[in-house]
């Protein structure tokens, strides 16, 4: 049964959305991804947002373009945390979307990531779920560990063979 | 019966808002005017977006500040025109709102005015109404004349008062 | 008789602008497409946006980039909906087109779409002329379903296929 | 023993922040409030973002303005979520401190609200927090109504007094 | 006779403009000061802007804010320089104006000016003058003069009495 | 004899200012074109724009990248009029060669055209000496009618071929 | 005999400059405070800045606002270090200014600092002189430890009288 | 003995900062280049910066993307000078790294330099060190000569073979 729900307003938003599910992956945490419009299917989405606690989903993690309602719409729905992934593109350079999801009035907060940051958005909502789960604090740290030793190894590799190795 | 439905989703954004009442007044057009929230009570909102129609709403001025989802979302579920009003505010100085609004997805599209624009809002809502009512159309041309002597009138107290009068 | 004029100010704008001639055509509405431009031959422009009501003419669609004009002079000159489309260059991604679009003074309105939005704009102009027109509300509500029924469809194969299908 | 940690870099940021101790206040959530700086006393910085899991802390709502690095060090050594407040300051509006919070690089997380939203701050902790902690939700139960409530009231009253009210 | 014309579509735009006319007058330069709209009587406008050249006028300084369509508009009907204003206001900080005025297609210049920059207006009006005028070329280096005169001032005044002084 | 001078830092604003050059050869405006750096260069600059007026030149146009220093400080020691040209970048699309350029102090007025806007800079140029040169107000005639013919055949094209045409 | 020169080009930048005479006051460094405007006063400014290191100057530090042209033109006249301070304005909050002092071309590199950073500028200048006299790193060693304990006694006020004391 | 030290964030950094060690290289100065994440391995980071001074460092260039804190926190932990990088990213053109890097609170300066301008962040590096260094003032010297003499055979060349040689 899936803990966290990653949903989108289109297939266009998966080459980057699907960062967040290959992470979740690498965590083993549940999840289920969504293809799901606020604007083109505003009932289903409602459903959607509505059923999800009892479906068992503690986190939300939306990823939207544009005049991205999403997230906000579904923070409004769901009262656990949601997550807002602001989408690229070419012409506003995601600062569109980026405003439609972060300045959200007082009363029902969004955690909004950088624009197309959606492995941060998962690496956010295994920090929310290891709050209350010791296993993943300790995954957690490896993955931590394994970050230092990338740069570390990035850095020893630059001082053996120098800048044109 | 109100033809136009004036919403906004905080009493704090009447003092803008309150210039789209004035306007549809002055053309005698039947109006109504609430304050819904989509993110603080959704079910009311969905009720009456998707109701405004069968209570003979013609058209929706929406006015919403930093992360605006009430013009989008009522576009989303009332089939005729929405005219998204961008409000002000002193953190990005109205740019949230108005790329909140503005740049919807390709399929739901929101009619937006200038930031704070509640005014030409209401007079967009008057030009769509007298596609069909021809004496609309008179009172707008009278409108346009009224605009027309108040700049002339002006310019004609500079001429002869000059810089100074 | 053409109830729609699209009109921009160089063919360098036709492969965004068509994007609402082709919406139009779906929905079954007649309407022209013009190259005019409020720069080059303002005096043919005028006569354009002046005639356009005893033309038959019922929204006027405008499209144009950088110092974008043309929507708000056509405001000025035609009493009925006048919907701006900003349009996208390279320079300034828009931004310069959408605010000389949307920041029109009280008194003048133009109902601007998202940057390149040119879909949005067409069906806006449906969305006005169905206040009077119910079988354009019909053919709005087949239109509305069948987007559902797109994202439907792209949900229900990522369920089925999975990321990677 | 406090479960969140409200820090920020300077007392010129309490009358922001301390909204969100108002906040968590009325959920009966304990938290501590620290001013610590991360630019002038990096060593006690170190220590505090180290040190907090084992002190008991769940959350970290970090505020910060102009070139704000608090948050995202706070990312860096604190294993659970971290929540980032953008300051508002005149000269570029908060978003130098928005940028400086909101666009971590992949690895480290920071769940960031919108420029001065401590009050969501907060409530985005509560709902964290409720994820293993069905009291908590029912507490947001009552929140959400309670904001519906207070719509629906202005509501009614603007029915009730008119605009003029 | 009336070689400047210095144009603007309001009164409210005054204070600003006036600094333009009491420079040309400092330099004992003819100007006319008008308020005509481009929006609200294009008619009278488009009189004005063709009508200049013909009454003797050389060069047209237009401040507009906002969606600034004025300068433009004069460039296009108008054969000799116009020098475009953009105007501050509060909401987007002059930026919709200057990119209204600034960012016109080839073929129809605006030569612009800062935001607000009416002085500077005037002064490349004189410029412009003085391409073919021996005497305001005089005239302007006296103003260098007077200009290098007062930094000096300021600067000896700061060496004698200090930064308290 | 040149009486136009088109400056700029390095060669490779040539491909963007080369189109200043051809515009002025249209006209038959003798020119002449130099690449001088303010910043690499300071002494020869000052020698450059101090001498200009001497060797005839009466209008120079200055393009400029990035800090756009050029064009300044052309107008602090030229004392007729200066076009700034603000060149395109990738890193922030120009807005800082833009500001660079337009935001002069009061007293020393640079004349700014569009982001790239070469061509306009020429245009400007000849207007400003069509001030004192009736050929030339002849020449822009004949320009602005080749311009509104261009346009009339395109509109010609796409109403005769249409939108596949 | 001065080692820093704190420059700006009007005495309106006083009130911000002068932080940094104080805190090279505060440093025992000796420096000059000088009004001069590249723009108003281009040879004067040439003396200054070519003949600034001949005077001993180390560094210079150049506040200015707008098109803010001093800094770059003294980094391309003087070999030693130039420390640029961007100054708020209201039009565009010092964007302006900091991109006309930031994005200097390869070759002349401007130490910019915040937007009205003068006090930072004149840590910066104290920084690269402590670069070869170990007297101003003990001092600055001293006024880290001061800065640490101002933040340090902030956060144990807090803790003791609470966040209303 | 290194006296500059290079360090940036990732190995992607390294084909914009290479430019500043080839830079060092040309004028003689002893570098190292570093790889070390503030993020990603605070710890060493910390050893890093805190050890640099007694390592012989003399000046830190710190290249940083995105939410970049790397520049500030070393400018936190090491007392000399050090210059930030800003880093250009697609999705904001360089603006977050920026502001992350520029807007320091007054006590902790950093020198920034043009989003990419990891040469001139050499260069600036190169006059601090002039300031006790005679001969490397004398090789700054030779390197303006080289710019300037680069520039005259530019437009040596453009006035020999004109525009299309």
């Amino acid at each position: 049964m899936a803990v966290i729900s990653i949903v989108m307003g289109s297939d266009s938003d998966l080459p980057v959305m699907r960062k967040a599910a290959e992470t979740l992956e690498a965590f083993g945490i549940s999840f289920e991804m969504r293809i799901i419009s606020a604007h083109r299917e505003p009932d289903l989405f409602f459903e959607y947002a509505k059923g999800a606690k009892e479906r068992g989903i503690k986190v939300i993690i939306a990823g939207a373009g544009m005049a991205a309602h999403l997230p906000g719409m579904c923070a409004a729905l769901f009262p656990l945390p949601v997550i807002g992934v602001p989408l690229y593109s070419t012409t506003l350079g995601g600062q569109d979307s980026l405003y439609s999801i972060l300045q959200m009035p007082p009363g029902i907060p969004v955690a909004t990531v950088a624009i197309g940051g959606a492995k941060n958005a998962a690496l956010l909502a295994v920090r929310i779920l290891a709050v209350s789960d010791e296993t993943l604090l300790d995954k957690l740290a490896d993955y931590a560990e394994e970050m230092k030793e990338a740069v570390m190894a990035k850095d020893e590799k630059l001082q053996k063979d120098g800048l044109d190795g």
